[in-house]
């Protein structure tokens, strides 16, 4: 049984004890996923650390733009995967593989992305998304011109950086404070709905 | 669409043109799994490779020792992520599944396996898999020292060794010839029978 | 001569499209510094974004806590030395002389941290630092000990680990956009004021 | 004097004590060798793996095909080289010079291929095999194609992917047991018979 | 305050102990410099070896040829950079500089030359310089013909090689040693005379 | 055949070019050898750094000290072994069987140190001289008490280190200029003279 897991090596606030804002956000998406994904309840450790990082997330993740929702979960995934990040693997391939309605493709980001079922523009994004992940020192106008070739533009190249970089942040913290997935997170996305 | 994917960089023998032995052993297997995995498929291109690979797959997986089946399995998708084989990972994340009777353990070992729900003994045991599959050259007495620590035995070490061994092989192959794991076996083992 | 230098690659928004309260921040830190750190107008390209960065950059740099305002500039110069980020280390750099009153340690940090004049407990906030930075899959109880060893709580083991990974999002995206740091850093907190 | 060291950290079984088969594998590698090469006492410790280590072999060493013997053996001494392999570097460099005639070809490989003394088709093959040893995970349809270019066919591609395959699987299980060359191999094939 | 650490972790000879031919080159370097940089105190404390790598850095550095003495210092800056070496990045930071004329880009060099304000020959100069530096191993000939297409001949490159191999020995033992630079060098060509 | 191989990249100045100093010393070495190493030939090209290079190799190789020449060599062999430089790792393997009297050592440290016949001192001076080849920014305190726990002093540990360094100079020149070591190196020591 892992429900006795903790969820962080840090506290975790009571309920009673937290913010207004910070209770509104977490009611919120309590309602639309079912259940509150520890992300939430973790970083309520931090309220202004939580106000920050949901702001960020919700910048990148939840604008219009040239790249789908599913395609920027494609990054999470695989940027994640390469950080070793439990927590962002698992969560964010259960929402991917809602959004793309696709069951294979998270676990296949999960392990390399060059055998996942993907459109050669979408390799290319995680070829760059990568390479911002682990030599982002390195990124040159090349870089730029392969992702042009695929009819990325210079705002949709800021995104996948973006993202890729928020999501690096996301998981330094949570492997630091060994933030635990949800139970509900594996298999969500996997079977249809009845 | 998945389906519509090769298995196999390499032609794919008809059924027909099966040697008798790798036919018995195709069915005996379809019998037990209800599908015919892939590897039995691609690595019938070559009947002696073929013969080889599950006769020595056979003597570290089947035979009794110190290991449970599960946490030999756990070892092939410990490293097989390491590997970045995608077959290897989610066909023995399926089979994890079902011989620990356990959901999560196989998606948390492909990720991080620090991070898993192991004992501190099956720990170490991945400790000494990963130094195996990275850098055998460096393995020394330290190593059997901090397993002997855990309660394995000279036999076990052996065997931890070899298993990393042989899925170092598989997980090569797989990845030249780009081997497709059967869609069966990403949801095997998630859900309970009824 | 350098002046003539893009700050960016993409586009600096001009002064009179900035939204008020960015054009309020800028205005507060040129009061402040003598001068607007490129990283303000580069960033003002993406307003969400520049708002959610400077709040968690305010979230985890202004705030009290067990480390002294230089110690978490050692920190930003540590490891965005170990990301390549010129941006970084150029203008973290003078802030951490400034803090400091010492001319010489940025520069130190900027290229071994284990040549540079710190207490034995600054070099164990930066192996931890680097750790996070690096490998933080790699993060387990034996790192918290070793800080706890040297008088860190887990508070501050947090704003270690926060610190290290804002600024790894920092990098990436100064690494990727090709922000330049102004040239009036490179001199700044290196000759004592007259 | 190094005789009286042992030929493995794993206990050596009397020969009193090999199954028939085993006995008249050694028996017949004796008679050619003129010695008894360590790898078949060694693996002798466990029959079943014994029997399909060396119809692995077999199947990839001795069958026709596009490749030479001595290119396959250059296969096994570079890839062995990079896995820090003692016993497969000495035995299978003693082998490479004799199928060569060819007495510094083994040493050049041990130390650096792209010094060696080989034809550019041979580099290719061994920058392929060198790939799959280190990152098969990023093997692609440009791998093939260079070697496409070469004249290696699918089918000899395969079996550069296997022989390096299986010999990591080799190097492996030297490493970690210890497995000591004989003392024979380090002389065979450098000076001409009389 | 710095000026009470050692410069050496090796006892440094007194003034009286030296040998002639020592004490007059650093008479001649403290005329010129109007300090005595630590290295040469440093290494008199093995006088042939002073006497040996003065030789090989006159022979190197002061002599005529295709690499302006400024480009002799940009390699050696991104060198030492690469091999985190205190004392070089700083002391050759500040030759750099002054024989630059140019105050940033010895900071910028020592972060990451790709960001630096460096002509493309430059930059293809220490690409070349970078590859000795980390991966000597790997140097072929499409090298050579990618420093040819930006104007150096074969006597540039083997400059541009032993000025990288020469300082890789100097950032070794000055890595070993914990060799100290003076506080002089930091300051160094910043400013401009008055 | 092999002897048709250029033993270097650059022009080797006809014997008639020599200074007469260099032709002393390429004299002097044939007659002790019985014929003449490519390195003499090769760096003659540059006579300047002809005299560094082998005052520098003198004041470590010839020198009295703590460390036997046999030691001195096995040094030598491990590192260019780790920089994958053909000429040193064939060369200074052949005179390290010689000084040695022990044919084996030289192949078993060009593969892997930890599986040679050596002491457990000689372990723990390779294991610091490959620390100083790969990592020497990390050297620090803790490095020298290992040492000092085996007898090394102080300046024996000096030596590890300046040999290390030198002929990672070495290492690096070598490759880059392609130099081929003699054919009479390969068998050099192996044979017992009659």
């Amino acid at each position: 049984m892992t429900h006795a897991q903790p969820i962080s090596r840090y506290p975790v606030p009571d309920p009673g004890a937290w913010p207004d804002d910070i209770r509104a956000r977490i009611l919120e998406v309590q309602q639309k996923a079912g259940f509150v994904p520890n992300v939430f309840l973790a970083l309520a450790h931090r309220p202004d650390e939580f106000r920050a990082f949901f702001a960020y997330h919700d910048a990148l993740m939840l604008k219009e733009g040239g790249l789908t929702k599913g395609e920027r979960e494609m990054i999470v995934v695989a940027t994640s995967a390469a950080n070793h990040c439990l927590y962002c693997v698992v969560a964010h391939g259960a929402i991917l593989r809602i959004y793309e309605k696709q069951p294979l493709v998270a676990d296949q980001l999960a392990v390399n992305y060059l055998k996942a079922d993907l459109t050669p523009r979408q390799k290319a994004m995680l070829d760059f998304a990568l390479k911002v992940c682990r030599e982002s020192d390195r990124v040159d106008a090349e870089d730029f011109a392969a992702l042009h070739a695929h009819g990325f533009d210079d705002e949709d190249i800021w995104d996948i950086a973006a993202i890729t970089a928020f999501f690096g942040l996301s998981n330094r913290m949570a492997n630091v404070i060994s933030m635990r997935p949800n139970d509900e997170f594996y298999l969500m996305g996997r079977v249809p709905k009845t």
